[in-house]
């Protein structure tokens, strides 16, 4: 931490400073420059970040040097970390391709998506039974019956399935039938959802809130980290800004900012971020080449038909050629992947 | 609805778009220009928004025309509506004034913050027993414990009291210590809560969430309104921009747009706006300049100690001064109020 | 500046930092914490911020502690500045009004608003000749027959006149004719245009870019100041933000954020940041709230028919009352006016 | 244009929007809705959008329907314009390098850099002799000796050069040395530049201002193109989001929106985006892979001695590494490029 006092501010003013931090339980460690004195904290900082510092007075401002999170950080282990699911790895090195349909709608359009991405080279399948949606009057998910249909189809075409999880109740009804659990955005500061997965034993895909920083979100995964579940998988999936002519702005310069960061695995999901399907398989391109672990794509057998964002969704034909280039680039980047 | 279909669209694809809103329920009007073919949709859009138009051959672009929020909107009730809550009204021309402490630390803390503000002049006492916070490692609150005191500070300072819950677990639980029900902003989206508290039977003060726009603070306000409970108080409370002068931008302009839009009550929160109690009082100036109902204001007796936002609560001194100009600046604008 | 190690970086490293920070004439204060190593620069920080230190083995980040604007600062000048211009005061406690058309369209129209204005309130005349336009194929502006309508609009009513300069030709044309020269948000970063308004020796409005943080506009101030023009009026106008219910975001915390930075005047644009002149009362309201010296809105005595911009006109009779309020809430707010 | 009325709009409104469209030549196509009419306009579009429709009674809103750009829309243009300069193509389906240090400091510093980036596999030489600086304080270029030593570098190694201009005198100055003049982010909206390189007859990089929206970057390029220029090349370079990681948000998703609306070249400059050197290569993969036709980046031999934005330069070995890749991404996904 790192205390900047007023220009002018008194002797008083900086003892009472010290004081503060050392009651703290940390030192003081005072540099006085031509303009400015300066106090940096040596110890935890967290227990001086909590200090209020901008009601103290004579104090300019306040600021956090070292990292809030710490069981996310490379710091605390700087290997890439692998999670195995099924069979199917993410990160370490290998490129996982999840796809499915945004919503379970019903059997046949679920069986007929799953088929179509096993075809095509996805290692895990998708489908959502709970469905977060902006307006009270749209198509919710199918609830339980949804999740048996998902569990059956990833027996059925050997992959694993993924899907969302939006309040702790679904939590010990999702982990029945699915083989990981995904917090979606909306819910990335639902502390009390990220606690319950922390302790439901189940890897986790955590997606990016529409306008959380990297910062947060290393936080939000150590929510769950700090509740004892390791196996954590990050998603961006675009942030909100000014720009109009996509739904989100696919940040994708978060993949390489949070590989540097945290040896957790990182993927992707250009199908939101994007909101159109024609910008998918560019997004997706660009995504894979930026040093992602995967990504997770909608893909729907009859886009014009289906109940949820039809938009964004890649007709199987498209989401295959996709597979086919996301595969040559990956062989082209993943001597670079950090691991 | 409108369909604006590509430049060079061919008959057999304006047939099919027509097709598709007839087997919506609803008719097509099209309407040929110079450049470009529109087709206009009569009757429930909702129906029609649904279809994903950008799936379907020969489209451009489609866009909704009438507001997606029915129960929230001025159409539906064209006069404002008023809240009464234990004697204290919000809305129809009266400035309401919440305060008190961000987190209801312990006894003396709270009734010491409780005698302060009623003395200044305000009408509902806050305090958080159940705190969302960024990091895992940071203080959640005093939980139940929390919640009877702040019902006893409000009953000995004769003030009816809000509170914040962060899951559906926490409702029951509130509803029976507290007269009005917050919503967070990191909970704006969490539909499962919004849909709990619509069912709960007692006053919400919903707040925006940091990246939602008016339009999606209206509509989660219409999950609360569609599950039966038409006592949503709206609250702006800064938004997520570029500018990092301040923890949020305070979008003042919401308040006027919201007052239009809706018949419900809109209050702000100049606290978390700011992040910094400097900027406490001329944010509140502002916001009660531009036509809100009322606002919701951190004060502390001793904000160096607080454990929660201490940078952010005004002295009780300070608070009493601002209260002043809040009271002389509502009476300059009240005439303009929209009823 | 503060230079904060990555953990585990060397003893050769930190040598090496030292090192730099000396070379550049500046002394280096190592404090070794328990996580980290931060090394604190002791003189003219400008000189070693520019040492591009993430390239720099071993160093995590570099920060700057002081501001990079100095002319611009309270530090520098710890009282308010007043500019006079023509018998009018802009700072120091009073309330300037500026107001008039977005664009002189032809003699009748300017003078019947400049009539209008001034019998409401105004105290500068506003007026376009030379307007920037998002798209080629829009109405400029008339050029220097509509700068000398202005000026004898200005004289004939009893007000100075502020106009927009576009490019470095327009500076000395402007000067013939104008009293105060304003710089658009477009323009804020046109470095060659600060220096040339910095030369001209008249009172400057300086507008903050669409995306400028308050940062940036004191450092665009800082280029007219150090060219030796110390007569500079800063405008908040609406920042770029993902809202579309507004034109943009009007950022009503900049203006006590820039009047605790600055003593340099600072006035606000409400037409500008609502872009709907429904909005404009609100906000001016708001802005004046804040604790602003003064506002520059539109006003039209026939929006409908405005060449440019009239959807933010406000009509005379609206603007008139408008003024009555804000008068009433200055009244309110200046004894906080931070002289 | 489609023109809303509001709920129970007269008769006598609609009446008058009818004749106000009508009075601007365009004909009027009244569409009576259960809840809303709306009017559509059919003949020129840009006449009617000039109307000021929100001030005109009854009306609700009112939406321009074609594309404001016409020289820059693929409308008119479907196939996608290639841009030859010394040989070096622009466009058409090859990847177009354009590398060099961000400013001529020195001749021994442009020559090795120049070196550097020809043998790696650079088609053009980039190089800054005017720089706009956020502060005033920093080191603003060479000018025309910078220009001189520019032409000549690219002489020797057999390279087109690339410099910025950043006023109207600079274009003639520039023209007598420079291959392509570049316009950059905070000039997009600077009309008086954009008209003056349009008659400058070379071609012009234009870069997408850091708030500027597609459209808006498409209608900057339009100024150039209605001046009589043809020769415009579009360059994504970072937005200004509420994420701090980075200095801005590379827009991927700018490139293949950018790509369908417009016949014009599309590259993109990772280096600025980034901020930061380590994240300037995956940033170059994943534009290559979202389908630029080019890129702009900055690569210095020393950059902890570079005079301006070191910190994003690239070191020539790590330039070289990454042409490499961006040659295999682009084998890979050149079959996709719109032609």
């Amino acid at each position: 931490m790192i205390i900047v006092l007023k220009p002018g501010a008194s002797e008083a003013q900086l003892k009472h400073v010290v004081e503060r931090i050392e009651a703290a339980g940390c030192r003081a460690h005072v540099s006085c420059g031509e303009e400015l004195t300066i106090v940096g904290c040596i110890g935890d900082e967290a227990r001086v970040e909590r200090l209020n510092w901008s009601t103290v007075p004579g104090v300019e401002r306040a600021e956090r040097i070292t990292k809030p999170y710490k069981l996310a950080s490379r710091q605390l282990q700087p290997k890439a970390g692998v999670i195995e699911v099924g069979g199917v790895k993410i990160g370490g090195g290998t490129l996982t391709v999840m796809a499915g349909p945004c919503t379970v709608e019903d059997r046949k359009m679920l069986f007929d998506a799953a088929a179509a991405v096993k075809k095509a080279g996805a290692g895990i399948l998708r489908g959502g039974a709970f469905k977060p949606r902006t307006s009270p009057y749209d198509f919710q998910g199918l609830g339980e019956e949804g999740l048996r249909l998902l569990q059956e189809a990833g027996r059925k075409y050997g992959m694993p399935v993924v899907t969302e999880v939006r309040t702790l109740a679904h939590v010990p009804l999702a982990c029945r039938y699915a083989d990981i659990l995904q917090v979606g955005a909306r819910n990335m500061q639902n502390y009390d959802l990220l606690t319950e997965v922390g302790r439901a034993g189940r890897p986790v895909l955590l997606k990016r809130g529409l306008s959380a920083t990297v910062k947060e979100l290393l936080l939000a995964a150590e929510y769950v980290l700090a509740a004892g579940n390791r196996q954590v998988i990050l998603c961006e999936r675009g942030i909100r800004t000014f720009e109009t002519a996509t739904r989100f702005t696919f940040d994708v310069s978060a993949i390489p900012v949070l590989k540097a960061e945290t040896h957790l695995p990182v993927i992707f999901d250009p199908s939101h971020a994007a909101g159109q399907w024609r910008l998918v398989a560019p997004l997706a391109r660009a995504g894979v080449a930026a040093g992602a672990d995967g990504l997770i794509v909608e893909v729907h057998c009859d886009p014009e038909e289906a109940k949820c964002d039809g938009d964004q969704a890649l007709r199987p034909d498209v989401f295959a050629d996709t597979v086919k280039d996301l595969k040559a680039i990956h062989a082209v980047v993943c001597k670079h992947a950090r691991r």
